[in-house]
């Protein structure tokens, strides 16, 4: 492939093609981060606009900014925030490697194009979160976090009344009572977020773990007074319930959402469908004025029943938001976490000598190298 | 006017006639309480429910709900979010009393209007609020303290960064900067608002008794190293500067702005053009990023030079929002705080016998009553 050749590797990002996105694979911090590793940073013009990066502070930081067909020409790597297109993949050379979320737990057939493209698949959705190395690569937990956070200005903007309790001349305002149902990074970054902002947050999660990590925010877990035993699944992610289970907790869930006012639903499963945790008779039971985020929504459903992309406000006049891409929604801090995450997961198959390498007997890489695996040293 | 033969006061409320308003004259809430003040109360189909509040809602308090008409030919008292428009008032029966914000500093035109048209008026925003007893009438604090906060809400959901300071595995998150300019009721509620949030928080406001007020709820007093001595006018609002000493201003804000991630701006001069505090040059100064809300944004203009309703972006990546509606934005608190401010404005002018009296003696009446006008007592 020649990088041994060089003194360096060539990181190239590209403006991210779909309108909603905001957000940006690398920021300048993170390209001056990455001199150090022997990575020299390309970026397409305007890439960063959104998220608040001009193309001038990419060059202040040594970036240099060109053409997508330059970067093209010239980078053995590239990072993306959403998974390059067939069309994109088809221009990549055969030899370079792609790093992002690559939708490998749902997509068979992505990781085949990949492969028949001769390219080297970076999929971060298969770090193994567990292994301390990889923390600052874990965009998962970055952007879930960033999620959490964004779901809470979301409820808060849309709802009728303050979240703090409020003593006025005219009267006393009630706090909020906010339930966050899904207590992983999302849920744990949107219970404290509702905290500061005065709400009485109350949150419910199937792993048992998780009641004390809810209590150590100073928020109340919600009993349901139904027996879910062993719900922590692989990798600390929440396992999948059976369907029984699943209709028993959402019940359960159902019933006690109505005392609510805002519910806040974070319970993804990478790659699955996600659990329905709030039926369509728990959105009825909620009363006017109240607002669902559903962070989970997607083309795979969400974890409220008949949650759509975008605001619908129900008969009841229940505001039901479904909205996957919170993330997105703080593009710059979302950004600046995600080039991180991207960036130390290419310098950790930068060698020493300033090439792109795998060792597949390294735990990392043999998770994280879906396509283009080669056994051995090179 | 006959109001003697009855046992109480009939209260009318209507459904607000401009798409924009959200918020309702009166909640059910506030009719239970002023069935102990002698006065029954009468809605308008479906006025509360952009506020959260149902027709049945009402009914299960002892409102009416009726229909327009009905009210004009039933009630005595009128309560209003926006004033009555002209043709409105043309159907109101003569006599009949007008609560509302009504707009009398700026236009004199519609005081006369209702005058002409033998209405009492009651104008809200002429409530001498040094005055105890008016503390839970006083409608200008309770919107602009319902301002403040949203102001930060809608600042912190444009922002593309976190508020608060975030330590993650991917790098620190430093706070937002926040600068709040014009530390009234709306100022110290932003700043409190704010600070929940977890942002660094600065303010202004001319007025020397602010900067007391700024430090109590733990933010900084930006110093402008201009002297402008007694900024404090009538009645606690800020007293309109010169023309000299607002172009000073201007320049030191321009210019220490600059550092600021987010600006709120919220000095409103109750019925005169706001203060420019930001000029072209300051919003300009700002970074790719920041975000400014104008709540003083309005057809006299603004506190930022060039802001317009809803939300421009300049060249340079800075936000600009404009909004003076903000209260509206959080309906149901807004139409609880403004409800009660208006019915017990209301229930001041009733008679121990169930009739509306004014008793121009007192400061009270004298300073709301702004048109039928009746010496002595009737």
């Amino acid at each position: 492939m020649g990088q041994e050749d060089r003194s360096s590797v060539t990181y190239g990002v590209f403006k991210e093609s779909t309108q909603q996105e905001s957000r940006v694979a690398l920021t300048p911090d993170i390209a001056v981060r990455l001199k150090r590793s022997h990575v020299s940073c390309l970026i397409e013009s305007d890439a960063g606009i959104s998220a608040g990066f001009s193309d001038d502070d990419f060059r202040q930081a040594g970036v240099q900014v060109v053409s997508k067909e330059e970067i093209i020409a010239t980078a053995q790597a590239f990072g993306f925030v959403e998974r390059p297109s067939a069309d994109l993949i088809a221009m990549l050379p055969a030899g370079s490697w792609v790093l992002g979320m690559l939708g490998s737990f749902t997509d068979e057939g992505y990781t085949a194009a990949l492969q028949d493209a001769g390219l080297v698949g970076i999929a971060m959705e298969r770090l193994p979160r567990q292994l301390s190395a990889a923390q600052s690569m874990d965009e998962m937990t970055s952007q879930n976090s960033v999620m959490g956070y964004k779901s809470v200005l979301v409820a808060a903007q849309e709802y009728g009344s303050f979240l703090p309790m409020m003593t006025t001349a005219a009267g006393t305002i009630r706090p909020a009572k906010v339930l966050v149902l899904g207590a992983g990074i999302a849920g744990l970054q949107a219970i404290g977020t509702a905290k500061r902002l005065g709400a009485v947050v109350t949150a419910y999660d199937v792993r048992p773990a998780s009641r004390e990590e809810v209590e150590s925010l100073g928020a109340k877990f919600l009993d349901l007074d139904v027996d879910f035993s062993a719900g922590q699944g692989q990798g600390g992610y929440a396992r999948q319930l059976t369907e029984e289970e699943q209709q028993a907790q959402q019940r359960a869930v159902d019933e006690k959402a109505a005392q609510f006012d805002i519910v806040i639903t974070t319970a993804k499963v990478p790659g699955r469908k996600p659990p329905v945790l709030l039926s369509k008779a728990g959105v009825e039971g909620l009363h006017r004025g109240a607002v669902i985020v559903d962070c989970a929504a997607s083309d795979l459903g969400g974890n409220v029943e008949g949650s759509a992309p975008g605001m619908t406000v129900t008969a009841g006049g229940v505001k039901v938001i479904g909205n996957a891409d919170l993330a997105s929604g703080v593009a710059t801090t979302a950004s600046m976490l995600l080039s991180r995450n991207l960036a130390d997961t290419l310098a950790h198959f930068v060698s020493e000598g300033g090439a792109l390498q795998m060792d597949l007997s390294r735990e990392l890489d043999d998770a994280l190298v879906i396509s283009g695996r080669k056994e051995g040293r090179d």
